[in-house]
């Protein structure tokens, strides 16, 4: 894409009360736009990293057998007072509303219900399950304070799969596959290495769950890790018996700062049951469902990989996310052949690999342009360059400068 | 995809509720799932068939210049004040939500504010412009009442593009493409025969805007249409000034009834002015932005073409945005050569061409489903047919049956 086409433009300035450092950094490289706390439109570089990561998503969990659908944002009373979810006394985070006749509504903040009150119509033998669906949304959250940009949404576009199994055997086999799936998604993305499946709390659904928890400062939640299994324990549950079940040992871990970055859960029959979401087994009894939820909130997995990668220039994206994998930055020159060369190279490299930055700017501006908006590779098209035969090409990660000649840029793509 | 495989059943019924064909239809067939009135999830089928459409949209947004973003759901009132529409007064269709400070938030039920807020921060000189950005996102409309399934939605997936002109004769020029943009659109989903483009009121916008009309009992719109020229009236609009504005004589003109699938609308300087969206003209005199709009509503655009096209037995789905292009019925039979030669058929095909009805169950439900489901093309195996080594082919629109041999099915993908 030519950068003259793209309508956001850099700021040197975030506005002032903009604490967090994703935020900060995808503000001003025109990524996305803050509506209010918690709430952010994705501009389309912004778009472009959420859409990679969602590819990326739903390849690993299509490969494990999920079915995507997409349920409704506005969710009907009804549905959730069967598991008593609706009260504000016991889910304090809703966003509510009203339909003309006085009908109250609520906005999606998660969806258990929703799903085993879908599913019920379609569940009725063995042969039914398992079943895997799964939804993209955005979710809805009425956090009272909202402060780290990207990664804790009151608005948040999220992929949650649910499970349907006949029983917990079966259930087990699944999420196993899912931890894998989830780990896949992790190491795609650039994360794998500073992120553990984490034991954390079940909350009121089970005994406990699994986290995946990427170390940063930025987290909000403190674990303990240990580097070598590369497991880690979550301090809301780090207990000598939580230590001893997963057979670690206390001297060996590590206190850190991590962000959950997806979550798995097993929820046992405890949405199946206030449904009356049973199936026939062989024998001709019924049986409730064993249910299991799998969740990735994807506006908090971009902030992430933001506060990881970022350096004190900018964002560092990994290639796999990346809106560009190269910026080709011309160095405005009298010279025709400068743009000539940038022209060539930006049609041998293709409008979807490359920002190519044709603007009449300075070349402060487009270096300092480039190293903000975190492209993995900049390729350099100067006088000098162009009269030596050789253009510059620098890993934005490393910094590392090397000169490549022309003949090399087709390379580049394999 | 192996119908065994999808979650979804068919139904003989419809909820007594529901009195839309298209959503009949639709809920039979397991597309969607009816959450209220007004709001439907999306199920497997129905997914596909919504990602269809978009994908057609979007490649012909991108053709006129289009850049794709994302705007959030949740609306800060400050931005809509400055243009009064946060008025109930004024709109009467907001649904409007607290954050836990007491702050109100509305949700998306238009966009020309959002665009408006966001593009004034990027758009200073006439080297800025024109730029057009676009939008897939949820919105929400809080309608008395809602009975055209998901023709009407009070939450509905919707395309907008917002055109940023330096004066009216540039906004002209993209005008004319969008039409053309438009058309293309809908021909290619397969109503372009019976859509119209259509002269309607400007509502409070302009004196008057296009709408797209698609001929269908089901419309709650009345046009006037001269068939010959392929272009139509808006009751609200049917003078005999704007009869003669466009070369058209009443007698020639024929009273339907349709529904509108698209509409464009020349905004002027309506909403750059509140939000003083002005830029530096080559004299560096500052000018206000002269903006367009541009909307599809996806849901509308899939119930119109169930409407136009389902018959007696179902849906005929056009081909361009089928879930499947083929429903592969496998008739069961004791005689392993119909399962082998039905493998087989779905082997070659793809899973993602193909609905292979490899369940155990009756012939005539096979068949019925089949129709309900409405995938463009059958190929029926039975025992008959393997041994008489030719395979039914059936169209389901004509209802025409052909006799094709195993080796015509490479064929069919060409």
């Amino acid at each position: 894409m030519r950068q003259s086409r793209l309508f956001t433009k850099t700021r040197r300035e975030a506005p002032a009360d903009e604490t967090a450092k994703n935020a900060q950094f995808l503000i001003r490289g025109g990524y996305v736009h803050k509506e209010m706390a918690g709430v952010y439109s994705y501009l389309p570089l912004g778009l472009s990293v959420i859409k990679k990561i969602e590819g990326i998503i739903r390849e690993e969990m299509n490969a494990i057998g999920g079915t995507e659908m997409k349920t409704s944002i506005l969710q009907n009373k009804e549905v959730w007072e069967k598991t008593n979810r609706w009260d504000d006394g016991v889910v304090d985070n809703w966003f509510k509303t009203k339909l003309k006749n006085g009908t109250d509504v609520g906005l999606s903040w998660t969806n258990e219900e929703a799903y085993s009150n879908i599913l019920k119509q379609y569940i009725n033998s063995y042969k039914d399950l398992p079943i895997y669906p799964y939804d993209f949304k955005e979710i809805f959250r009425n956090e009272a304070r909202s402060k780290s940009g990207i990664m804790r949404g009151r608005e948040f576009y999220w992929k949650a799969l649910y499970s349907f199994s006949k029983n917990e055997a079966e259930h087990n086999v699944f999420y196993e596959k899912a931890k894998v799936a989830y780990q896949n998604i992790f190491e795609r993305v650039g994360i794998g290495n500073s992120t553990y499946i984490t034991l954390s709390s079940g909350g009121t659904f089970s005994k406990s769950s699994h986290e995946f928890q990427t170390l940063t400062e930025a987290g909000e939640d403190t674990i303990y890790v240990d580097e070598q299994q590369r497991i880690a324990i979550n301090k809301e549950v780090y207990t000598d018996e939580a230590i001893e079940s997963l057979g670690l040992k206390k001297d060996e871990l590590i206190e850190k700062k991590a962000v959950e970055v997806g979550n798995i859960f097993n929820l046992g029959t405890k949405f199946s049951e206030p449904f009356d979401l049973k199936y026939k087994n062989e024998k001709g009894e019924f049986e409730s469902v064993f249910m299991g939820c799998y969740g990735i909130g994807l506006g908090r997995l971009m902030g992430t990989i933001v506060e990881v990668f970022s350096d004190d220039k900018g964002i560092v994206w990994p290639e796999s996310v990346a809106p560009f994998k190269f910026s080709l930055v011309e160095i405005p020159s009298e010279k025709p052949e400068v743009k000539e060369m940038s022209e060539k190279i930006y049609k041998k490299l293709g409008e979807n690999n490359v920002l190519y930055d044709d603007r009449d700017a300075r070349a402060g501006e487009k270096f300092a342009d480039a190293d903000l908006l975190g492209m993995p590779y900049q390729i350099i098209v100067s006088e000098k360059n162009v009269a030596s035969g050789k253009l510059e090409f620098k890993n934005r990660k490393t910094g590392e400068v090397k000169m490549i000649s022309e003949s090399e840029i087709d390379n580049l793509l394999k």
